[in-house]
């Protein structure tokens, strides 16, 4: 089941570099696992900010939420969420 | 180059039937060219809205532009458009 | 899996009253349905409003898009949809 | 007499760990007993989001306000609050 | 029980003067006999603008609902409602 | 002349409880003054939030802004005003 | 006592030309006579906009309240008011 | 050439008493000298807010951009600007 | 002195097709004549909307009023104008 | 390919001010690289604000988030981005 999630990461000046740092190599070591095992499907980049848009495939919308709320950087994040569907034009079945 | 798109239809309901079911044909045939040539690389449908999440992979702004501009549903679209670009934690080259 | 659903509805007055009538008589048959489905667990009134907040426990996100474009009063609704899970204070299982 | 409540919690980074598990561990039990009492008819977590949505069954705004602002992590929460009733085609009595 | 209700008015150019002027009658008469009941306890105008700050006193959220939908006006009004209680600075018990 | 006032109170956590509460009981004495004087019509809570909904009646602008920027708590308030007049269908003259 | 209102208007374009001159002139007429009144104190137009930044100075919220509503273009216009008083700072008395 | 300026001032708490006290003084000095020498034409007092509506009467927009971001108060202020000109119904040349 | 308009095109479909593309024609006449003259210093499309993002060069609001509200389509227009000046880092003097 | 972008700049006063001057040095070295690039096409002031309207004209997506993340400000920004393409109207080619 597919999930569109926007996420957008603001950490503040106070807290030490290395420190966020090391939650940043966290968050990309738990983001390519996802992905390698088919659950974040798609993370794009927002051009200019420190933000992404990323696509989910998960069981249902509790694995979603363990998933996001599971996040180093949750703590420091805005999320937006939007339920997905197949799109009755889509070439891909 | 990539670009998050979304779209939201609002169709009046003082257009005919026929005429709103001709240009809605036309529109998935365009969108289904688009997206076998490429450049048009997922759409998904939002669920319970008559709205999608799109993302094209195109040359530039304009050709973006031309391509959204030609959409039929084009005169009853709302659009947003935002650029992306690769992530750094993206699995993919 | 459930899901919240706000929906508020703005019938045109240009629309004859016969045929809202009518409308709205397919939508209760319609929603009564599928409340003793299962599938619509709650529907309350927003006090004051031609509104109302629904809970709906469906498969997946493409049979809540599938119920929810069906509603016979769709056309003249606006939606917002928010994917919900159990919480973990909840006393039910 | 329903409302439908929305608690989104934002508790600072400053609150010290050991402090901020006392107030949830307090949430919950407070949560619980007014679930059990049957005021706090139903929580759901939103998906990704540190925040729900409720449905309290009180005798008055009083009781409700009375509640609410009683809640351990009140404090740390964004509250909307939105008197709801019967639905026309409710099937529940 | 009381509710603050804030309802702003907005009669479309095509709706026949006589008819219109038919209609704010009717909501002054029913306005002021619900005034007389002790159920709508003040009406104020915003100075500048077709609209009105109200206070109702109502058993629930349910009357709330019923005497605001069977407003003369209603369909051409924008309303929001909010749930108040005794405030405890308030010299009046 | 009548003012309708909506204030909503933030204390941050970092002020002292002694001297917030020291506030606190400024505030409910100067309102309760206010309110004896027939300046503050009324004050309700509103159901779930540390705010009120209040009418004054002064008499003017000055008067308004006089008493307002005086109140204990003002620091910590977000402030909204509205002018009111009498509205023709109240039965109060 | 002053007040800053802001009037955007919005003539649709069904509106018969010499209707809407007729009621611009109208307008135009009921404004100057009020300037020279003293009540109508500033009138500006903003730069590129169909609208005006007025100040008035009235005896009350009513009398703003009869002004404003007897604008030839009321019907047309959306309006803001926001009550004013001297300020600390202002080298005028 | 005029300018309307909003402009809401907020004084972090953290600020000393005394320091800010000096600002508010020189702010007072510097608006009198640039009223005076009339190109701050209007100050008004925004009733219950710490805000003002200004208009300011300055050669370009450069100007205005020296006169503001010069203001003593000015990190410390949210501003708002809109150019206006000379209404056609304005009975002043 | 410059300023920053942008500008948003809806142009109604009940306006007959050869109306609407006479009004275009004549828009195009028009701002190349500006553009020409060195007033309309800038004009880019916004990609995927009927929008334009515009730089102009006037003597002041009043002629940058004049400009806008003589468009074509300026009853089509959406406007937002922002005041600009010389950054003090640019390298153009 | 062109973007516009606007920045607003929000430095926070616990920032030392020797600090602030030289990242504020910095970033005027890295604008007037750039646009002596041709990267960096255009810079404003807004009137009144902290804050810039910007042209750039890059390769692609990638391009402009790696110029604007690399800002020496940026941690102080707000940062929106739209794409450009040339305006059909436009005089230059």
């Amino acid at each position: 089941m597919l999930f569109k999630v926007e996420m957008t990461v603001n950490i503040p000046a106070s807290l030490p570099k290395e420190q966020a740092d090391a939650i940043k190599a966290e968050e990309k070591t738990y983001s390519q696992r996802l992905q390698r095992e088919g659950k974040w499907l798609h993370i794009w980049r927002v051009a200019g900010l420190y933000a992404n848009v990323s696509i989910f495939d998960v069981a249902d919308n509790q694995e979603l939420h363990d998933i996001l709320t599971a996040l180093p950087l949750y703590p420091f994040m805005t999320i937006s969420v939007q339920p997905l569907c197949r799109h009755p034009s889509s070439v891909n079945s």
